[in-house]
């Protein structure tokens, strides 16, 4: 081995996870070596556009600018909406000459909505810095040269979720024409702008398309890597359900002293609804809710087994002493969650509130339903005393009924398990592996929800779960961030699935 | 009995509560009905002036005008301060030639503050309404006539609590003056500028005036009438203390579906904390907390007993169905209270928040302490598995430690309970029976806090409360208001305990 080679693999090493082997990854990686300001201009440009679920106009700005990416690349492309008030889906495909498979990549447009005062700087002005901490300094690129540090993060709404995956499908597939290789499928793209509030339009838009939208696999890019950073699979997702509870105590606020000890209080009753509901182990309090749970697979338990410890290095990150319950992180979230994700009630007086609001998320797994958790949910309240409403009480209502609970229901799906063992699974794991050049965390389903039971029910199709950016991305919070080097890593899988997978 | 006289009486009924028997009270309702517009537009005046906890240029304006109405009565005047962040206590006193007896009357300038937005109409723009309802017309006052409808009410911050009974005490000294009337005590007027933040200097201000403010009783004027309308004295108060906990989670909102099931939920564990410290009935969960409780008299129970019934119209006035206990409302005020007065946790985000913060709000009873239910609370939570901080936790605390939750305890003050069987008590309940034309209502404790202990434990000398304002004066609350029939009452008993008090 000469001096040089190893200099080369000391080099891939420190930039790459990647291995040097792969003939294709290795032009992708070139490729990107010299486009590096090309691909974060695009990534901020894409985040500056506030395409936030409430915002039509951003959503359309956000559509249209994506179905121009594709057609100057080639693409045959639609906007697909299943009603007037979805924002619409870029639909968009490319045929491969001989190919034996279609694939469809899946991401979505659309981000959470932001508290701007918890932000640092204005999440629709990306920033890029030098570090996780949004204090870091800010990195001046555009009058950087490539190689950029890989540690570098660009900040913004939607910069990781899910906008990085959007952005390394587009670089993949440039990279590939760069170096004029063919692709190894057909290619269909489906980016969504409404998957944030649940994707509520989704199962009408599948099924309306179902000729469209043939295929024999979808790639979904959404969610983060798992938090060894390894290249990460996920082979089903979690579902969700939100649902805000309010609670009514008298009609108006009261001063705590003259009838505190009398007045019913509704923010003493949010504590015993959520008690009502939920264990101190995270286990929920609704006898027989287990029912519906669908045991792992012995596949799926050893997938879980061999994935790296992550726990104790995520405890310092998050500053916790440990866990809630005694299992570990991803078999802890192979069960069903409820989780509080918001209080209200109250102001700056001493008076007992006329409500209190509580905001619950629950998290489903196969084989639950929403309409089988709602109705266990609701009987279980009213069981323990609640009188459930799905309207403001009235004044024979209020006179009539105490411990008085109006549950509105989000929209909510179930959760889904692909079956690992299939031969498109096991194409798409290989096809990672050699991208990665080493082992894969394989998560047989993610915390977080992605509706990817719908490909399933909808249209008999797998979904497997290709998620790119780190795990410490702030998603769904303030100060959401891309890290480059998941961005890198990202064009090469991509690129691999674009140029490889086969089966 | 002439036509004329049963006409007269008719009138008297339904205009006032008191009897037409009293020469004084004939005179005080004589001058009333003939200044209604100049008392409507003084407590108007004085509510309009923003003198807030916070607000210090309010405080000490509201002040100056104070000391200015006392100085033109001739009274010899003095601004009281025991530090300088204390709001100066407006000090009066005025010698009678003769008199055996010196009463200091307390009430307190001071108001809470405000949720602009959850006020009809601002808060420091007083407006005449013709009923409770804020929605209720708005009266041009200032181009009507007396006598004005005693329904009408003054809406704004402070106008009831406790403007109404400075203004209450000033008319009454003003109608007493114009009939030539001597008064029956030696007068001396304490007006606190604090009250609302819990009377923080009031002890050291009392300690270093002691000379000053020698006296045989102190009349407080503050809190509401009782429910059923009737006159009412109180012979004590619960005492207050305030604790804000703020529970510690991850040190960043978490994505929920990633984390949710591992990561402690600070939002969840909020709910934890308040059921581990009060039960649904209202009692307090903490072992021997009752052991401090002084048991009630028979006197103070037949006191009780003897109220006229007012938990079904409340109820129907709250919208609630029924009381949290099974004693009644003054019953069920004569134990301490935890009331739960705020919660905050989360953002519109599905994000495991970083922090939730329960704001509680006890109300001790003779003869807790604030020092001790501290320790009580805090080995509670404590012995429960709770890390008990004082300070935001470290990171070798984060990392070590679960359950933690940080107590800021704010300013705390016992309960009282006066003898009511004292000379002064006796004398002051006969004088108010005749004044009311009929029984009074007499609550051996109020619900709401009051200093009342201060004067006992810093001047040896006795307290009783003389509430004046409507029960349903959205006291603390949005939308305080002050009924004008009450002030006119409270005119006349204000002049009676200036007139003809006497023991």
């Amino acid at each position: 081995m000469t001096k040089k080679v190893v200099l080369a693999i000391v080099f891939c090493i420190a930039s790459t996870t990647a291995h040097a082997s792969d003939p294709l990854m290795e032009q992708v990686r070139q490729w990107r070596s010299t486009h590096e300001p090309l691909i974060v201009r695009q990534l901020s440009e894409f985040t500056a556009i506030p395409s936030l679920a409430g915002n039509a106009p951003g959503l359309v700005t956000m559509a249209r600018r994506l179905q121009t990416e594709l057609s100057q690349r080639g693409f045959q492309t639609k906007l697909l909406q299943a009603g007037a008030d979805e924002p619409p889906v870029v639909y968009g495909e490319l045929d491969t000459p001989g190919a034996r498979r279609t694939v469809v990549f899946y991401a979505h447009y659309d981000g959470q909505p932001v508290v701007r005062a918890e932000w640092e700087t204005d999440p629709f002005a990306p920033v890029l810095r030098s570090g996780p901490d949004p204090k870091s300094p800010d990195v001046d690129w555009s009058h950087q040269r490539p190689p950029f540090n890989p540690e570098w993060r660009l900040f913004g709404r939607a910069a990781s979720d899910d906008k990085s995956s959007i952005i390394a499908f587009l670089a993949a597939f440039d990279a590939l024409k760069a170096w004029r290789r063919s692709p190894s499928v057909n290619i269909k793209v489906f980016w969504e702008g409404e998957e944030e509030p649940g994707s509520p339009h989704l199962a009408d838009n599948l099924r309306q398309n179902r000729a469209l939208l043939a295929a024999d696999l979808w790639l979904i890019g959404d969610g983060p890597m798992h938090q060894s950073r390894r290249r990460t699979l996920y082979f089903g997702a979690r579902g969700m359900f939100d649902l805000r509870a309010t609670i009514y105590g008298p009609i108006r606020p009261l001063h705590s002293g003259h009838y505190g000890n009398w007045a019913p209080n509704p923010a003493y009753l949010a504590a015993e609804l959520i008690m009502d509901l939920r264990a101190p182990d995270g286990s929920i309090r609704i006898p027989g809710f287990d029912r519906d749970v669908r045991p792992l697979t012995v596949a799926e338990q050893q997938a879980i087994k061999a994935l790296p410890p992550v726990e104790p290095s995520l405890a310092r990150e998050f500053g916790i002493a440990h866990g809630e319950g005694d299992e570990g992180l991803t078999a802890g979230t192979m069960h069903p969650a409820l989780n509080v994700v918001g209080l209200q009630a109250g102001g700056p007086a001493r008076a007992i509130p006329a409500t209190a609001e509580v905001a619950l998320d629950f998290r489903l797994v196969p084989d639950q339903t929403p309409e089988h958790v709602r109705e266990q949910v609701e009987k279980r309240l009213q069981d323990l005393g609640w009188t459930v409403l799905h309207a403001e009480p009235d004044a024979a209502t209020r006179s009539t009924q105490s411990r008085l609970v109006k549950l509105d229901w989000g929209h909510g799906y179930p959760g889904y398990r692909a079956d690992m063992s299939s031969p498109a699974a096991r194409a798409v794991l290989a096809t990672t592996e050699r991208a990665a050049g080493g082992p894969v965390a394989v998560l047989p389903m993610m915390g977080a929800s992605v509706p990817m039971y719908l490909f399933a029910s909808q249209l008999d199709v797998p979904a497997i779960g290709l998620p790119i950016v780190n795990h410490d991305n702030n998603q769904h919070a303030a100060n959401e961030n891309a890290r480059l080097q998941n961005l890198w890593d990202s064009i090469e899988t991509y690129a691999a699935m674009l140029g490889e997978l086969n089966w």
